[in-house]
């Protein structure tokens, strides 16, 4: 049944003031409300709702426009709003099994007030309290409760200062030997041989105290190792679960997977925030007009539509991504959990490794692009600090970096997509996975020898034709990058130097291609179900297909590449690199 | 004669320091001496010296990494450096009259220090002061020693806060009156009906404090207003030198224009110093390699330099064309200065504008593009705050939005088009411009008749055939955006409706492709002189063909889409709107 306005009370929706953006709301050819139930659930628009309205009524929590605040204070501020969060206990252990999704939703709730304040929130309780719960054992279980009242707060290191994204050539190692942990616990001081340091200001996020961590020749109690996955006995044996290591690095790529979709529903919410403020800019603000006496909101020009609102239903497009991706990361997560070791178990971890490495660069870049040209759409008002588009682009811009550069993740897309046109051509392997994202592949020669055959714009308003497109695209590409690749090995390149050279113009294409078909799949689907409130059809039908339209727009010069070839079969193109 | 390196002292080439880099500078296929010296030329190399010795022995320009500075603070320091910059008086009069480039190169090396700095001196001295001197006449001219003691500081009032870009609408009217300035020049405190207030926090600038002024029935003396271009009388009457409006607001285009060409200095600028950080990171930060013992430097990585170098080329291009426009300029303004009213000023006028108007939103959006780029192509380095990325992207933004919104500013140029080819349909008039940048349109039957014939990619690396490409896209663009510009008036809409409906896929990629175009042809000729020294004009013309190509490539789809009409020449394209 789809869920009805009628008959929810009216806290939950309640009515806008009134103001200049009364006429725009009066023409929407849809209800707000029903669209709101829509797309979140009663649940968790309630949810939203005792969060804000906690936050709306505590001093702690108080803005104060035009107040300059130093880094210290900031942090210190983020600090103890941190430490509220903990009392107000938003979510019960209960709350969490039932409804995994109010996790995300809870960290873009912070987020929507401070990414510093959702980021200190997320690395204590799902990097370091979580990481003690589900990797450590009995032995660690008195440090929960600490961890939770924030008695014990947790770091998290990660990195070496010359290493990002080539993890595995990280120099720290630890060796066993008896025991001796990072600050005392009373004085709070550094224990000896670890020197700490912070690492100074960053372009945004500044409420999060980023440091830096130096062990020299420290010894931590063989107790201390989270012993889950692997343990040291007291002999100085190594053991683990994993019978071997491939599958306990198949194991781990779920882990990774949790912060990058983390990642996505945070860049998405930043869009969401920068085009609230300059699509309603926008409806407001008047220049120029017919005539000399009448001007008119600049949001009725073409080019402010043009600049703004594919944003918007890009908005829609990766909210509904990102959000059902981290429901399939949920099912994979409780495969674990049961102990499921299934050929299909490990499939899933795959998969999702491939669509959430790719989406998290997706959304990441949307909102970075979505976020400037609000900016620049709201001219010079967009340019002052109180109206938050500068915060917005600070904040997000680490998203396209943390877990992973973009450019750098792309790579784990197309490789796994690679890998299957591989085993299909090898061994004659179906195009096959869990969240069938791939499963149109398998008819990849039928459908490279499809035509484009619309016969009108209107045609096109059907997001259903753009996915045939892509589909189209993303074979073609496949294809290509395959042949390069295999190119480049005859001309005597090695793995490492074939791959670097495929990347710019075919697996990244490729990538970037399969991501958006993808995103564009799930949000055609979930827009075209029966249960969808009549009334909501037009418009969410609308947001499909301009979603959809705009981003294949971005292929046009290969699509028409394509298609240049195909029609002088004899011959490559000569634009070809 | 090309200049060259040898007999210059010492002391305008050091040597770099020895370091990281010294492995790829050896492997330079050039003298970097000389690509400066041809670049710069001597004598503005010299006066850079002089600024930046003077700035780096001054405590007051000290910097003080990891100090944080409050508003108050960062503008008084930025008070108290312009105030030393006016005592350093780095630029004579005579020395403005003899090189004028020296001016802009002035408000870039201040800029390259902080565009706080550089923006307050140029406004209290280019537009305040040079206004007071310019348009002022004898009973002003008590104020300018003052002015340039900085014991009277300008302020440049410009715009309502419901105004923008629509500045004919401005509702501040003055009326002629008998006689009463803003502050008391005593106590600094607001004159009686003057309420002023500061605008609050910008995302970048901060050291400029800009405010606002209300105005309520306030009184100025008749004698304070800046008289040559129009008078009042003391009986009341309006009188101006110029016979017409249209004269007057040709003559004013100029002025316009001035602050669009110091923009785009400025966006270069800020491109270069995001350059120098990113590719030299790059050079110095190794990950991953061939093989596991051994990274490489990620600008070996063919990624990195897709990422990077086509900006790299763009900001010597655009280098070079902000500077050559600049030239233009000041021909204009000593033409005028000397009273020259003919029809070549006035055409001079006309094309300086829409070849500015058309150069600030590409110099700024490629500069914007190219530092986000670089912060992202420096990973989590690039997020921190001592690096600068991020404060030249917060300095930066603004240029897309002053002295005319890009994507508004467009229509200038478009517009200038549309004109020209409007007289040539109507009145047979030729594409004649005095800069020349119109006139390969009056062969465009004949262009649009050619054919692209490059037989190898080699072919491609002269940017002469990226022009002949160029040639033919602004041809197809302006001939598509006259024909969609009367259809639609032909279906009704009127002229504001018509032009709005051309914009986003007609008159904007016409505006920036001819841009692009003029930039590149600039750059061309410039790169291919019979004075470039031998040993640069390998490095110069890659720089050029890079540019040209990359550029180009952002035309692609049209390319295509426009050569697959004229194979099927009978019916319109299905996806064209």
């Amino acid at each position: 049944m789809a869920p009805t306005v009628e008959g929810r009370d009216a806290t939950l929706f309640p009515e806008f003031p009134r103001g200049p953006l009364d006429t725009y709301r009066a023409r929407a050819s849809f209800s707000w409300k029903e669209l709101a139930l829509f797309t979140e659930g009663e649940d968790v628009l309630r949810f939203k709702k005792t969060i804000f309205s906690a936050l709306e009524i505590d001093p702690l929590f108080a803005r104060s426009p035009g107040a300059h605040l130093s880094l210290e204070k900031y942090r210190e501020l983020n600090f103890l709003r941190c430490k509220r969060i903990f009392e107000y206990d938003f979510l019960s252990a209960g709350d969490v099994f039932e409804s995994p999704l109010k996790v995300s939703t809870l960290i873009q709730c912070l987020g929507m007030y401070d990414w510093s304040l959702a980021a200190k929130y997320l690395l204590h309780t799902l990097i370091f309290g979580s990481v003690v719960v589900s990797a450590g054992s009995e032995r660690h279980f008195a440090y929960i409760p600490k961890i939770f009242s924030m008695e014990i707060f947790g770091c998290f290191a990660l990195t070496e200062l010359s290493h990002g994204s080539n993890t595995k050539a990280i120099r720290t190692t630890a060796h066993y030997n008896p025991a001796t942990e990072i600050r005392d616990p009373k004085t709070l001081f550094p224990m000896p041989g670890v020197m700490v340091g912070d690492i100074g200001k960053k372009l945004g996020q500044n409420g999060l105290d980023n440091g830096f961590a130096v062990f020299h020749k420290v010894r931590v109690p063989r107790q201390s190792l989270l012993n889950r996955m692997g343990d040291v006995t007291p002999e100085g044996t190594y053991v683990s679960p994993f019978k071997d290591a491939r599958q306990r690095f198949g194991a781990s790529l779920g882990s990774l997977s949790w912060g990058r979709v983390t990642i996505m529903g945070m860049a998405v919410t930043n869009l969401k925030l920068a085009l609230s403020i300059a699509v309603r800019f926008s409806a407001t603000r008047r220049q120029f007009g017919p005539t000399e006496d009448e001007e008119i909101p600049v949001l009725e020009y073409q080019t402010q539509q043009w600049r703004l609102l594919p944003y918007l239903a890009a908005a829609y497009a990766l909210d509904h991504f990102s959000k059902s991706l981290f429901v399939d990361l949920v099912e994979l997560q409780r495969g674990l959990a049961a102990g499921d070791r299934s050929a299909r178990q490990a499939e899933l971890g795959r998969e999702i490794h491939a669509l959430a490495s790719a989406g998290k660069p997706l959304a990441s870049w949307t909102a970075q692009q979505g976020i400037q040209e609000c900016r620049e759409a709201c001219g010079g008002h967009g340019y002052l600090a109180v109206n938050r588009l500068g915060v917005l682009r600070d904040d997000n811009d680490p998203n396209c970096t943390y877990e992973g550069d973009n450019n750098v993740l792309l790579q784990q897309t197309s490789n796994y997509l690679l890998g299957l046109l591989a085993c299909r051509v090898q061994d004659g392997a179906c195009f096959r996975s869990p969240l069938k994202s791939v499963d149109f592949l398998d008819s990849y020669p039928g459908i490279l020898d499809q035509r484009f055959e619309v016969s009108s714009v209107a045609d096109c308003l059907d997001s259903a034709v753009a996915l045939a497109a892509y589909k189209w695209l993303v074979c073609y590409l496949l294809r290509e990058t395959h042949e390069k690749l295999n190119q480049e090995k005859r001309s005597g390149s090695d793995d490492f130097e074939a791959r670097n050279n495929c990347q710019v113009f075919h697996g990244r294409p490729l990538a970037l291609a399969f991501m958006e078909l993808t995103v564009l799949q799930r949000f055609h689907e979930h827009v075209h179900q029966p249960c969808v409130p009549p009334s909501l059809r037009a418009v969410l039908g609308r947001l499909s297909a301009l979603y959809a339209l705009w981003s294949l727009n971005c292929h046009a010069a290969l699509l028409y590449r394509a298609e240049r070839r195909r029609s002088c079969p004899g011959g490559r193109d000569r634009s070809s690199g």
